[in-house]
């Protein structure tokens, strides 16, 4: 693909990325302008912003006011051309682009499932329109159905009881990360002629997998196409490269917009685009044709657009998730693999919005925590978060190892490549569940029938640690194979009903696919098995002989506290039944990864989850991710962390959530405990063990 | 699955079909009544029959006036549940039950591909509704744009120059026979819940290929609840068995007409019914409930809805298949595997409809002859043939040791085990256009263009047969690997985006594929080769050296007469291309098969074929199948004969078509040369070679 160097990358160093193919990094590398000052260069909204966020605000108020929902498509399935331009203020906006044609309707999309878009309307007093559900009932099959069609019967039972829970079958995945960046820096002209390429230099081998990779890339084009669309219905060429900082903005934005047009996935993260779009401020500065204050605006802008992006959720989605979240995850900062800090001006730009339009919880602004961090920046995040508690930090030292230095995190803590890895979401098993269905021999505790395999419960009184641990183990086998095939059969049919189009698009052909897994209730689980070993556990049987309470007689070691007798248990646990998924045929050859992660919907697992031998009663909400039990860490916070730093990564590679709530105040003024150099190298070093 | 026998069941022998799973072979061996008598019996039409009969003639006369087509279905999107009831005559017909609402209507078939269906309504002045278009390019993909999606530039370039050609990537694939017949000895919610079990005993690890085939089973299981609503519409319970003739022909009517409504295929062949329902008849007859008069109006009403089957389709179909015929092909006659012939007195009533209803191309009735059926059913067939001309004969003794007592034929020659076995149909590869591919070093001698590898043309003026069967010996390498990886595609996608529910539903769960695949142009390939290895073949070169005629020296043995020189040149390349297939792999292990089989189509590939090295010249028609050249099989009909009977049909399984015309007079006024017990048996053992 050789041909003359485009005028819009003028001053631009060339390299890898401008002779040969896509290479985002590459341009990154050669381009950006590290930045170790401090915040005092940042500008104050412009009068537009202001404006414009008050129409925000306005519309957020009346949305409210209106019980969640303003404005409803029931007729109009949203696709990335489906609608005709759509603006807030069309004369403000410097950054353009809805996904209708109003702000604050949310799109049609019922490609996931046609029963969950009428649910979400319905829900909110809206119907969709009967010649729509005509189509996806009769012509056009939906992933929902795809997945109903194919499970068994023992995969429905287990989605019933939640021993396995939330799983993507009737919401979208999400979790993919389109490399929006390449929208701005190739222009979707080359994108598609390097498709085109990728076509061509396909295997020839007509297999099922093969022939369903030329499908996508195909449909992977035509996308590509339609983004072009897009484009032209808000007035913009964007076949080719964007000229500078304003285009590249928008450029990227189109990529995002386009995808969130077509898929309403449990994440629609945006990347790692601040150093980036970096580059093309740095340039219009350098060229004197922008102001600080206009490069601002159009952080600015853009971030605002970020923030409306709102999709039609169904009322279990919104229990599961506790609300509807978008989690437009921006990766921001971290560090080079040959340890050169990423931050530049746009890194305190995009954190500057939570001043400038105050803060809220989207887009998640997640910084890449290192050790090598410039320490203006590092002060900067601490005075931002103690000011508006919404930023995210993640181990980015730690996720470096494993992903280099153009990865971002999708949701919340998964982490892959820009463009070069995916993630196929696999929600979560409930081990806490499954350690009661090995004291049960199979039978729901709740439900009270058989939905685990028939195996022999304990027998006696008390419980005794070497026999459940047996139970346990064979069943977490099952749970764990039973898990994997009906996530199969979930990311086979939402390829099929469902597949990601542009997302995609802006990804290389031959991605590394994460298939990932999840855990729930890991600390119940340690604790409860710390009890039957370091104290006694008696079982309480209901008429049925069904094992419902149990009475903790004297104390045990309990997760949380740094204590290795207990903590050795979760480690065990986590290892172990990741080794089991490990054991399965995997879709698409994906790589096993699992996370520990339960940042919400762990309230909801623990009201499916009966009364546990750590004394946890029916109910009560299972701890967060790999959190300790509430109120169980008695030997504060640096005891809790090391209780939750034993965990092994790579046994977790798709991540470990520690929810850490701590008074602002405790941490100083200027949080110097926060922005410390803590050995993560060590820490790491362990954690890879 | 134990339960009561239906009472529907009473009077027949049990065995395993009523005891364990569907055995339709089994009900028949254990329940039906050898006929050996004569066509005495047989009984004239009905007046209902006659009127009915006579309102399908003039409808046929309106047709045509109209131009060929009396009405089209522009909205309705055809389904098994699309339509109401629909009638000839309601007060007179015995067996009902129409495609559309209307007779003659054709329905509206998009899966396959919309632009098809638009083609075909749009060739007869109608026009498809945009709302129905806008579904199937929007939101509903079709197999059409599945496989275009799909194809290389060579594919489409093989498939433009015709050296690949009539692959059904436009039209239905059809070729797969359902056992329609299960429909009524079972009835539909027995096959449902056999089909649930099936489902409960598939496979448990959850690779691509299992979701597939239970997504699949699911589709099927749907597909049969919507067979019991058609028979519904039109006032029957088919949920139950058949209790009786008249509902044996109606339930297994309405599986094949939930078929044609379905699948617009390529050919919609009925199976081997005829005996099948002589045992409802013959059990009427026994009970005195039924008269013969009675009996062959429901066989002749029948025939008649079978007629009057229409399909919408494009010029270019019509074309390739000289007219839009829908073989509707059944099976009559054949013995067992253990010698007992299988003739009935309803194998004599269905050929009698050619007297009751005079004489038609379909359904198109197919004999399968052996030299163990009944004489005097012999001599009916031989008489009828007279008669009508449109009687088909197959080789029984020869298909039966490959397939048993219990398969039929698909379309013209292809024979699989009834609800056991489908073909995946596969077209043809034009081994005369391979042949000048080898000469002129893969440039199409038509199109000037390089479509085959770049490999080396002969020189010099004469060709040489060594240096052209090497060359000949690559390009077929070439060609059977393109033309399997095209087929790959095609199949991949008709499963995907039209796949035969209903059909399959009535087969087994764990059915064996054929992967079929077909050559055009035997004859003139070794006529060809002769003429180089015993005449002299001069090259005849245009201005860019391309050979694109040829001037034949001498005189050269030609395939047809019996003569070994030639013959075993024939023999060769079959073997040798089918050698090649296999070396592919084949979508959903698909047991690859080939056929020589063009009987009309051959005229359409002439067209597109250059000048060849035996003196044809371009746009002269191939000869038909495995038919020598016209005029060339100077040695009589039996030498003629005995040429194709070399062709090695382990190497052509799919079927070896010999079109062969004789004036009936030749054959004596009761045609007893063709009844005359030919040794097939030794025929058989030189064809297994």
């Amino acid at each position: 693909m050789k041909k003359a160097l485009p005028q819009e990358w003028q001053d631009f160093n060339l390299g890898r990325w401008s002779y040969n193919s896509v290479n985002v990094r590459d341009f990154i590398k050669k381009n950006y302008t590290q930045y170790d000052g401090d915040e005092s260069f940042l500008a104050e909204p412009t009068e537009a912003t202001k404006a414009l966020w008050k129409q925000v605000m306005e519309l957020t108020a009346e949305e409210r006011a209106n019980g969640g929902v303003l404005d409803m498509d029931t007729k109009i399935v949203s696709t990335i051309t489906s609608h005709g331009a759509g603006y807030l203020n069309k004369d403000l906006e410097k950054i353009v682009g809805i996904q209708t044609d109003k702000p604050f309707k949310r799109s049609l999309q019922p490609f996931g499932g046609i029963r969950m878009a009428q649910a979400a309307c319905s829900q909110n007093g809206y119907e969709v329109d009967p010649e729509v559900v005509d189509i996806f009932t009769k012509y056009r099959k939906t992933h929902n159905q795809g997945v109903f069609d194919a499970y068994t019967p023992e995969m429905r039972l287990a989605r019933k009881s939640a021993i396995i829970t939330g799983l993507p079958d009737a919401y979208g995945r999400g979790r993919i990360i389109g490399d929006y960046r390449r929208v701005a820096l190739y222009g979707v002209d080359w994108l598609i002629e390097d498709k085109k390429h990728q076509i061509d230099t396909s295997l020839v081998r007509m297999t099922s997998k093969n022939i369903r990779l030329r499908e996508e890339l195909a449909e992977q084009v035509r996308a590509l196409e339609e983004l072009k669309e897009l484009g032209r219905i808000y007035g913009f060429d964007i076949s080719k490269p964007a000229a500078n900082a304003k285009e590249a903005v928008q450029w990227l934005y189109f990529g995002y917009l386009a995808a969130v047009k077509e898929q309403n996935g449990a994440a629609m993260s945006l990347g790692r685009t601040s150093t980036f779009l970096d580059i093309y401020i740095q340039r219009d500065l350098n060229r004197g044709i922008i102001t600080e204050q206009e490069a601002q605006e159009l952080i600015d802008h853009f971030i605002m657009k970020l923030r409306i992006v709102k999709f039609a959720r169904t009322p279990e989605y919104n229990e599961l998730f506790s609300g509807d979240p978008t989690w437009i995850t921006e990766s921001i900062g971290g560090v080079d693999v040959d340890g050169h800090h990423l931050v530049t001006k746009t890194s305190f730009r995009y954190l500057h919005t939570l001043d400038n339009l105050g803060t809220a919880p989207e887009p998640n602004m997640t910084v890449l925590w290192s050790t090598k961090l410039p320490r203006k920046f590092k002060e900067y995040c601490a005075k931002m978060s103690i000011k508006s508690s919404s930023i995210q930090y993640e181990n980015d030292d730690l996720m470096r190892v494993t992903h280099g230095d153009d990865y971002a995190i999708a949701c919340c803590v998964s982490s892959m490549r820009v463009g070069k890895e995916m993630q196929f979401f696999g929600a979560r098993a409930n081990l806490a569940k499954c350690l009661l269905y090995a004291i049960n021999g199979g039978i729901d505790e709740r439900m009270k029938v058989q939905v685990g395999p028939k195996y022999r419960p304990v027998e006696g009184d008390y419980l005794d640690y070497d026999d459940v641990m047996d139970k346990y183990d064979a069943m977490m086998e099952w749970l764990a194979g039973l898990y994997v095939n009906t996530l199969n059969i979930i990311h086979y049919m939402h390829d099929k009903y469902s597949y990601e189009r542009i997302q995609m698009a802006l990804h290389d052909r031959d991605v590394k696919r994460y298939f990932a897994t999840g855990i729930a209730g890991l600390s119940v689980v340690a604790d409860s098995l710390s009890a039957i070993k370091y104290a006694k556990v008696k079982c309480i049987r209901d008429e049925d002989g069904i094992v419902t309470d149990y009475q903790v007689e004297g104390d045990f070691p309990k997760y949380g506290n740094n204590d290795d007798r207990v903590d050795s248990i979760a480690v065990y646990i986590v290892r172990t039944f990741m080794e089991k998924i490990r054991k399965h045929h995997t879709y698409r050859d994906g790589v096993p990864t699992m996370s520990i992660l339960t940042i919400t919907s762990n309230v909801v697992y623990g009201k499916k989850t009966g009364n546990t031998p750590d004394g946890r009663k029916m109910g009560i909400p299972l701890a967060p991710g790999a959190n300790p039990m509430h109120g169980r860490d008695t030997h504060g916070a640096v005891a809790s962390l090391a209780s939750v730093s034993k965990l092994p990564f790579r046994h977790a590679q798709d991540g470990i959530s520690n929810t850490f709530s701590i008074i602002p105040d405790a941490l100083g003024k200027n949080m110097e405990v926060f922005v410390g150099d803590i050995d993560l190298d060590k820490l790491r070093e362990e954690s890879n063990d």
